[in-house]
């Protein structure tokens, strides 16, 4: 399977993020790829190549464009009223009893745009988050091109961001605007299978009231777990897209026999629906050592992962999202595509 | 005048709040009412009591119930989960694209009843809140038997919070509750001035339908300053609450003849209105040097600023919300009430 990577991941490196009542160095680093390549290399596990340029169009297929443009100023406006030692972050969000206004100032732009304090904004985040879209759109059209399977190792992640907000360590959502590239060049439907621990509320909200994109997801019960304002099983979609998002929340602690019964009726649900590829927002932070997740999969869980993904006998685009636990994160990584490509 | 006033206050001393990029130790602190006290004393002020108690009922009238017992439970339920050393913070907040659901977690409940990072919740937070509506309430009562204006040394503040939020150090709405409070022991209309310099979003939100309480409030333009998402000039309340909510958003850098000028015609709406009593939301954070905050008003200006709320000749409660340059808050803060007394 070919990989395509590139290096401009590194520029995007916060100096914190705020959990648990503290703030901490980023969980969400780049050392998570190095482990990945390093892994990806050690196997052989096939051509690790540098993206293509895609510009900003397929970027607003799916994001609005004053969003795009605060991403592309927030540091520089951010560095004008506060100089340089810290990254730019929120401090306050509009929720209910507040209105819907974008403030000219960047603190209320950021908290306009946001919705926690996990996700800084660096001087060079720009250049990483398109370089990361990149990456995805160009397993886009190495599937096109008739590629069985790709992956994508993009980082920031995507999934928590939605048409004009960002967080949760995301800022594009590299999984919708990949899925979105594949209908805007020919697919009639396309499927998203999200395993990454958290529920991708971004990219449900993007596909919410549509009927050509299947948003499946098995995450961490948001009762529980972040992002805990969406992902609980009776989000089913809207309108059009009434039956079109199935969410699968499981508590704290699940162990893979329970998790594998939801991945068989999610994947269950994407046969059913006869798509023209698949997504796959890839997250292995469903595994037992993640430092920020609470489920308990082994490593070798993610090798029958990805032979079940590969049953479904689509053409299939592997997206990088979360995974913490950086000690494993190649293995249990690599472990899911090796059962998908030796399945 | 009398001043109320319980110890109770020191039992909210958080670690930190989020500014700026980072976390630092908070602006909103104890040692802020230790120099106004000093200060009372220092001038021969009057006297100084402890507040009666009310209990629950009076804050039910203005907070709804699920957010009070949030409130008294939130610390216990953040010690479960993370043991002792933090104090609760919030992660994540429900904004657009996300659902108003309250999550069965704590991290979950912490952000759907908040909006900001700045505001931790300690072991002992619950108590010194429920003091600090006691210390608004007695006002009240001193009023209602014939004071012509009692001082409300009420802290943690409370002009931020809403019927079910808090943030920008307020948990209960001290000023609100006490507006509430002369309401139900018969006062047909009551006006609220707020010269806080950061808008008081959860008063006005709480009496935004409501024709008998006029909020008035001076501050910083929230297209640059917090809370950012309320407190624009065009909000001019809704339904019966038309015409009763008036806001006078000013720049950085604001002096006070524009300042001056902007409470001429606050004060002459409540004028108009023909109110029964007065609540004025008391912040000296309009002072030049406060650390948080960019008008430009001088010591002396308050003095002026007290004289021209007593031209209003209305039974007044002075409830403290914010004002963080330690150094001068007790001057800042006695010369407005010297200049209310002397007038």
């Amino acid at each position: 399977m070919i990989t395509i990577y590139s290096e401009d991941h590194r520029l995007h490196h916060g100096q914190y993020e705020l959990i648990a009542g503290g703030f901490v160095p980023p969980f969400e680093n780049p050392t998570r790829l190095d482990i990945i390549i390093s892994r990806l290399k050690e196997k052989n596990f096939g051509e690790i190549k540098p993206p293509n340029e895609y510009g900003l169009d397929p970027i607003l297929r799916v994001h609005t464009e004053d969003f795009i443009n605060f991403l592309r100023t927030a540091y520089d406006e951010w560095y004008e009223l506060h100089g340089g030692e810290k990254d730019a972050m929120p401090i306050t969000w509009p929720t209910r009893h507040l209105r819907q206004v974008v403030p000219k100032g960047i603190n209320g732009k950021l908290g306009y745009y946001s919705f926690d304090a996990a996700t800084p904004i660096t001087s060079t985040t720009w250049q990483a988050i398109t370089s990361a879209v990149n990456v995805a759109l160009t397993g886009v059209d190495l599937i096109k091109e008739g590629q069985r399977a790709v992956f994508s190792l993009c980082r920031p992640p995507g999934h928590h961001a939605a048409k004009d907000l960002y967080a949760g360590y995301c800022f594009f959502n590299n999984a919708a605007i990949a899925t979105q590239a594949f209908i805007d060049k020919g697919a009639e439907r396309v499927a998203i299978l999200d395993i990454d621990y958290h529920h991708g509320n971004g990219t449900q909200a993007i596909f919410y009231d549509r009927s050509d994109v299947l948003f499946v997801s098995l995450h961490g019960d948001p009762d529980q777990e972040y992002p805990y304002f969406l992902g609980y099983k009776e989000e089913i979609g809207t309108g059009k897209g009434e039956g079109f998002n199935k969410n699968f929340p499981m508590p704290w602690g699940t162990l893979w026999p329970v998790y594998k019964d939801a991945l068989d009726q999610g994947i269950d649900s994407i046969q059913n629906f006869k798509p023209d590829a698949l997504v796959v927002s890839t997250g292995v932070d469903t595994f037992e050592k993640d430092p920020i997740s609470k489920f308990k999969l082994k490593s070798e869980n993610y090798l029958e992962m990805g032979n079940m993904i590969e049953s479904l006998s689509l053409p299939t685009l592997f997206v990088m999202e979360g995974g913490y636990a950086v000690d494993e994160i190649g293995i249990n990584t690599v472990n899911l595509l090796s059962g998908f490509e030796e399945a």
